[in-house]
């Protein structure tokens, strides 16, 4: 059952990959455990390519309520907010929820898509949804063991963001572990450090980002 | 499917609860996030309650790894690691799970069972394990709106502890609103504030437990 849910998902992200070849839209899909800071990370994220003439729009996923959606309202570009509750309380975007969700949105008007997924550091690994990038969000406040505990997802995002390092000095955290631990399940993934609250690091992520969205998907 | 595999785990819970209830032992879940706390909770927790006669022991579930335990052996309580990766990888602890884990436990001899669930807020939710109490820990550096954003996972626990407080100095946070968002999916819930770091607040929330554990399954 499991095996039949995943082959229809993976026949619907080849779908989902096709529109956004066809509009020539990158797509990227941001996971990480809840309370991360994914949605701060992407408002400043989406002002600063807006201001560099990158044209965006996001599909916001959770299982309830549309606060991210409300606060990257904000930044100005389309946004969806999905809420899985309609789909069971799904605790994932499947690529069939994106494809409807892309019914709201103009895509050959768009360089860049940004899927913020459900915040939960395991099912969301799970599921393609066409997207041409994954990266995964992690703070230092959640202890550096994190990568060995969830491999899958390290292990199929191409780079980590790593958050609230605005925190260090208040707290015992080893970001050579951190990093070492990244490592072990996913050897040379850039772990790109950052603060989405003071804006530390940005720069660097932005041209990670700004180089895959030039290089198409 | 879903609907069945829900049902064979309430079946299997039913089973626990009675072994439960035949060894007069009380069995707490402690579900939240990854890396907001549990392990450095459970550390302190089972170490105050060991000084004051109450005999405990600990099932800790990860998907890999077996970090947890490896602390948790420091308070020289008996206990099991469950690596889910044996299950494909689950995303929660069920029922049949922890029948597994209990064979390597002697419950007669044990006041008190703590299960470390996986780190999600979304789906070990959903699984009764035949548990006589629940809570989530909640670090006040995953934001104030949690709550409702996974208002399962708040709705079926008994208690939260908010935790991370030494942090609070240095985080933009309102505890109050936190608290409101709680009381916004189940009304009257205590939300217990406590650092495991620090060990502030650990006397309201080892009464809290400590008068449920006396009461009984």
């Amino acid at each position: 059952m499991a095996r039949r849910i995943l082959d229809a998902n993976d026949r619907m992200a080849a779908r989902n990959r096709q529109k956004f070849a066809a509009s020539e839209v990158f797509v990227l899909n941001v996971m990480s455990s809840p309370g991360s800071g994914k949605t701060t990370t992407l408002i400043r994220t989406i002002e600063q390519l807006k201001a560099r003439g990158v044209r965006c729009a996001v599909i916001v996923g959770d299982i309830c309520t549309s606060n991210d959606a409300d606060r990257l309202a904000a930044t100005k570009v389309p946004s969806v907010q999905i809420n899985t509750d309609q789909f069971g309380g799904d605790c994932h975007l499947g690529a069939h929820v994106i494809r409807e969700a892309l019914t709201g949105l103009d895509l050959d008007a768009l360089d860049l898509l940004i899927v913020e997924n459900v915040g939960n550091l395991v099912c969301p690994a799970e599921f393609d949804i066409g997207e041409h990038a994954r990266v995964v969000v992690f703070s230092v406040t959640e202890g550096e063991d994190k990568p060995i505990k969830y491999p899958l997802m390290f292990r199929v995002c191409d780079a980590v963001l790593l958050n609230k390092v605005d925190l260090l000095h208040d707290l015992d955290y080893d970001v050579a572990l951190a990093e070492q631990n990244v490592h072990a399940v996913h050897p040379e993934m850039p772990v790109l450090r950052l603060s989405a609250t003071t804006g530390e690091g940005f720069e660097a992520w932005l041209a990670w980002l700004r180089e895959r969205v030039a290089a198409g998907g």
